[in-house]
């Protein structure tokens, strides 16, 4: 029977560390000590901006030639919260009746010390080196702003000519049971908000003023009138969500000058950033009825991206087949993740933990889970070298 | 010829008292000592309540039996905002060019100074009585929280056996022009706030969330779609206004908890404030699919009144025709006043200055409409106690 990693041992150590996005709390110093040890050339860059804090960050690689598979992953990770209501420590490690605790444990920490324990088992099996290239790029800013993290990470590896042929990036995909979902793609996603401006006055004197409430109730309402597609074969229908409205009037008797609505669209690959906020301003315009009006469009958004199935999607589905059984279902949806910057350098492709437990009380995730994660990840290394 | 009081000798005194509300400044004094040296009885009850500041009022009367004509008014004024913006002090009872400068000149002590003018040439007129009971009202909490003005003084007048026939309130409610317009009645005003309850989650999970603005949206919509009535005899169509929406949900990502929508409704004497709550609610209800959803209504607010035409009003028109050459519209447009208050103990009718400049940087008035304004109400008089 061959000997494999300690997967919870890893876990364990890296849930110990207090990485809340922007610390490092040693988690990535413990991967570069596991790593170098087996053989990985490491390198922890750390990125500054003016006006955010300082991040540090780790690649590593080992090998040379193709194929290059690389593993991307954070080890920060969101506060605890109120930790009065866990009821195991947050930063503790605790395992109770064969489920192991702590903030990270699915997102993404337990993932991470997975593909740790897959590497270390592939090599064991492997004569110490991939055929090709192996390599990890991990961030420690992914819950937090993502200034200082990924994006960064990717730039700073091409500026040093560092090619990838394929990505698996480790976020908790699977909504109910190990082996459900493999996201091969994700929405785009668009913050904006509409402002319309009136003329204030006395409610008494309505004809003397213009309501800007009236205005944007109207074009609201019209803006969520129709759908804005229905769907694409990979991706769910777009969707529009005012998550603001905000007029911020504290006198009752007075029709204010100013109306503001703020909104997130989540987007399929029927549209583009542009095509996307030429729709929504002309449906507004549709509405406007002579109000005077305008979109401020928030920057730094991503489009939707698919990686396309085909063998990599397939060589990463059978893997999860052969270890848990499950044919797992290719989807976008959900919330964006690094992977949106990722696929501007390479096709990549998500499996990770159950993600039920993420970014609240008591995350937690099965023993079972992190060593079935584990041979997965080992067997996609052993299918993608092989 | 007549000799008649210096009606802008006793206005530019009245300026020049700096009472901004509660502030008392010497106005209500200087009332009291023109009325009590013509014989008036005197009485400055000064109202109390905890939370709020005391305010001064004045209650003045002169003659027995009937009819008793009361004039109802404030001496408090708003704060004059920006002064170096007035071309003229606000509290210095400037005259340029035949106009009168200053805080309050409108609204009202500009009014205030033309009754007390009339009634000193009245008394000279009829040997120093009237024939009947002539009284002065006057608050020093108009224009602020009203809450230990007029409501308190009714009161107290009420419980020493004080009983009006009529009253005269000297607000400004012309127009245009000195003799446009006598408010015999004011819309109801009712206050409140429409609160959505919805599921809090994240905009890319919508399905598990249900988004409070879409519903708050929808309920607005629906309550704006018809008009609430189509206008009465002497009221113009109530109108409701929502002049404020408030979510204050800073994270786009988030689907809130809770979104506010704060309205005002001005309403004609086709409801009461219950019936038009009952309306509301219906119509709310109607487009609710299923929201959690509540009104918040406010209290203290009136029902609408309306003196109806008759002898008391077609008295104070033809006293206005005989001075001005102008047939006043009866209006129960604009604002609330405390004829909502007065109402209750007699028959108010609203006549005073042109409303042009209340509440504004150089609030004015030309010395020849106090003229005017204090032959009308010398007119009145005359024909009241005649
Ligand atoms: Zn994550
Ligand atoms: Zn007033």
């Amino acid at each position: 029977m061959t000997q494999h990693a300690d997967v919870l041992a890893i876990a364990r150590d890296l849930l110990r560390c207090p990485s809340v996005t922007p610390a490092e709390g040693g988690s990535l110093a413990y991967v570069a000590e596991v790593l170098s040890r087996a053989g990985f050339t490491v390198e922890r860059p750390v990125f500054s901006e003016p006006g955010y804090a300082d991040v540090q960050n780790l690649y590593a690689r080992m090998g040379s030639g193709g194929p290059h598979l690389v593993f991307a992953g954070h080890t920060d990770v969101v506060p605890p919260g109120d930790e009065t209501q866990w009821t195991h420590p947050a930063f503790g490690g605790d395992v109770a009746d064969g489920v192991l605790y702590g903030r990270g444990a699915v997102d993404m920490k337990g993932a991470v010390a997975c593909a740790l324990a897959a590497t270390l088992d592939h090599l064991a099996a492997n004569g110490g080196r991939p055929k090709g290239t192996l390599s990890f790029l991990l961030t420690g800013d992914e819950e937090g702003v993502a200034v200082n993290g990924t994006v960064k990470l990717l730039k700073w590896a091409a500026e040093r000519g560092e090619r990838f042929d394929h990505c698996i990036l480790g976020e908790p995909t699977n909504p109910d049971a190990l082996g459900d979902m493999i996201k091969i793609g994700r929405r785009g996603s668009q913050n904006g908000t509409l402002v319309v401006t009136g003329t204030p006055g006395h409610v008494a004197y309505p004809h003397l003023a213009d309501n800007p409430v009236r205005h944007v109730v109207r074009m609201i309402a019209a803006l969520l009138a129709e759908p804005l597609d229905a769907g694409t074969d990979h991706f769910d229908p777009s969707n529009l969500e005012f998550t603001s409205i905000d007029v911020g009037n504290k006198t009752v008797n007075v029709i204010p000058a100013e109306a503001r609505a703020r909104f997130n669209i989540r987007f399929n690959d029927l549209h583009t950033q542009a095509t996307l906020r030429d729709l929504i301003k002309t449906r507004a315009a549709a509405a406007a009825q002579g109000a005077r009006w305008r979109f401020d469009w928030e920057p730094s958004n991503a489009d939707a991206f698919l990686t396309a199935p085909g063998p990599f999607v397939a060589l990463v589905g059978d893997a999860i087949t052969s270890v848990t059984g499950r044919k797992a279902k290719l989807s976008t949806s959900g919330g964006t993740s690094d992977a949106r910057f990722i696929k501007n350098y390479c096709p990549v492709v998500e499996f990770g933990l159950v993600n039920a437990s993420m970014h609240g009380i008591d995350e937690r995730v099965p023993v079972a889970d992190l060593v079935a994660l584990t041979a997965v990840y080992r067997e996609i290394f052993a299918r993608y070298f092989g």
